[in-house]
């Protein structure tokens, strides 16, 4: 049996958003709650069944949809259970995919936010057609998800695919990571990372547009970096050769025919991809040099969250 | 249909052994040729069949076969090609899995040694029962064959799984590699790794029994740790402290629930699992924490090759 429509669900600190997507990929109706409203979990999944009810009949009715994907931090897919997410109410392990699926009688699929958005360019976006990819998800963090095969890589716990938390300095100078450790990719490419690198340039005295701006983002380094300046777009050509570097390894593991960036920094991806590609073949083993391809991904304007959870049962 | 036997191929520079397994890892019978006698590949391919012929005969004639695996040096699993292999006679392209099955009648699959280890420890190894584990061998080089949701990763390409070579020194003083490149895994924890790390202890003017050895390897210094050389102990150290990181970035990839190590230098595993298990469990993201098992091969006594190229078509 063929569903006319999935929901996707993007389960985030702040919103929690609904949407159904048909077969196209088409967002036909969305409709969403504030998270931390409800701090016992049983009001929330109230509130999420009263949320989504009504999207549900007006596009004709529970047996026209196909199921729920939920993209949410620390979701385990194989449990659909939320493990002590640190920006979410709820503390302990949150059994949310059972508790949906309880109420709403129908299939619901649970993982984190980077999964469902490789989930999301597979099946609307830039790996339409491919088996093998990672995509790289640049935002307050690093995330990734993992395709092998046609299939997510989650790991013997669920918890595979977390790219961000590779360490590629082991140097004694090495970065401070939020996870206690040093030098994680997270901490050179995240949206933080990224103005750090910017910062440790004015604060060695290279002239720069950017001392001028008072609250330094990766915006405004895009910016500085469009008009010419030498600091901002440094900072990216240095973003850029972390990421190769760090990709060519990811190569040794999976060889995937294709990187798909995703997320606010990758706007800057003119400054980025040069030195990214270019580090990446230099230091990939040779066998692999010059066969993958770097994308930008194809769901940056849409809502790539909701698509990607609703990928998650397609 | 099921069959009873798998025959298995260990195709190296030196000797081609087939071998006739069967259903519980038994191999009931083996015969070899010399690789080198034969720099046509079709007289190769005609040696092969009449060395494996009488083999198959012998346990009741090829309906109670179920196909021959072989694992080879540059051999891609998707092509059934071996590519410019630098230890063996054929050059260019050579489609060997082919070849063989037209002559034998039967399926013929290949793959590297490494990804051939990986399936002999699920089908009749350390790791039977597992659906998520990477296998490393160290030998003169490091392999590896790394095992998602019961199935090997091959990659886009048939190449995936080189993790010998992620590199895991990015610093100016890191080890060159035959590869071309520097930092490799393979340049610390190959026996040739090991040998240069024992050495450059001695050249630093340590004291240690093992000034005295004329040909250096990782047996001399295994035997030098047994009687308490620190030399040698310190060796193995930091042979297990370089895999115990590299395996914490290998977990944000594919969260394996264990790890298989392989090859003679890991005869000395009792010198080098300490530091690696120490250093995993201090440098991986806390999520993952003392999970992960760290075991031996149960093949390094028996023809892992034979079997591990059987399990291949098993």
């Amino acid at each position: 049996m063929s569903h006319q429509y999935l929901i996707g669900v993007d389960l985030g600190g702040t919103n929690t958003v609904f949407g159904i997507v048909d077969s196209k990929g088409n967002i036909v109706c969305e409709n969403s709650i504030k998270t931390q409203a409800f701090p016992d979990i049983h009001d929330f999944v109230d509130a999420c069944v009263q949320c989504v009810s009504p999207l549900i009949e007006q596009v004709g009715g529970k047996q026209l949809i196909g199921g729920m994907g939920i993209g949410a931090p620390n979701a385990c897919f194989y449990t659909g259970t939320i493990e002590e997410a640190p920006n979410l109410p709820w503390k302990g392990k949150v059994p949310l995919a059972q508790m949906l699926s309880e109420r709403l009688g129908m299939k619901v699929v649970m993982t984190n936010d980077a999964n469902a958005a490789a989930m999301g360019e597979m099946a609307y976006g830039a790996a339409r057609g491919m088996k093998h990819f990672v995509v790289i998800t640049l935002g307050t963090g690093v995330g990734s998800g993992i395709v092998v095969d046609g299939r997510l890589v989650y790991g013997s716990d669920g918890f595979a695919g977390e790219l961000g938390h590779m360490i590629v300095d082991n140097s004694p100078t090495a970065r401070q990571c939020g996870c206690g450790r040093r030098g994680c990719l997270e901490t050179y490419c995240s949206a933080r990372g990224i103005v750090r690198t910017a910062q440790e340039q004015i604060e060695a005295g290279h002239p720069t547009l950017l001392s001028n701006v008072k609250e330094l983002s990766a915006l405004e380094i895009y910016k500085a970096a469009k008009q010419g300046d030498e600091v901002a777009i440094e900072t990216f050509r240095r973003t850029g050769e972390t990421l190769g570097a760090a990709c060519a390894n990811i190569t040794t593991f999976c060889s995937p025919e294709a990187y798909i960036f995703f997320g606010g920094p990758m706007h800057s991806h003119e400054f980025i991809f040069p030195s990214l590609i270019d580090t990446y073949n230099r230091q990939v083993l040779p066998i692999y040099r010059n066969r993958c391809r770097f994308l930008l991904s194809e769901l940056m304007d849409r809502n790539a969250a909701v698509l990607g959870a609703a990928a998650l049962v397609a």
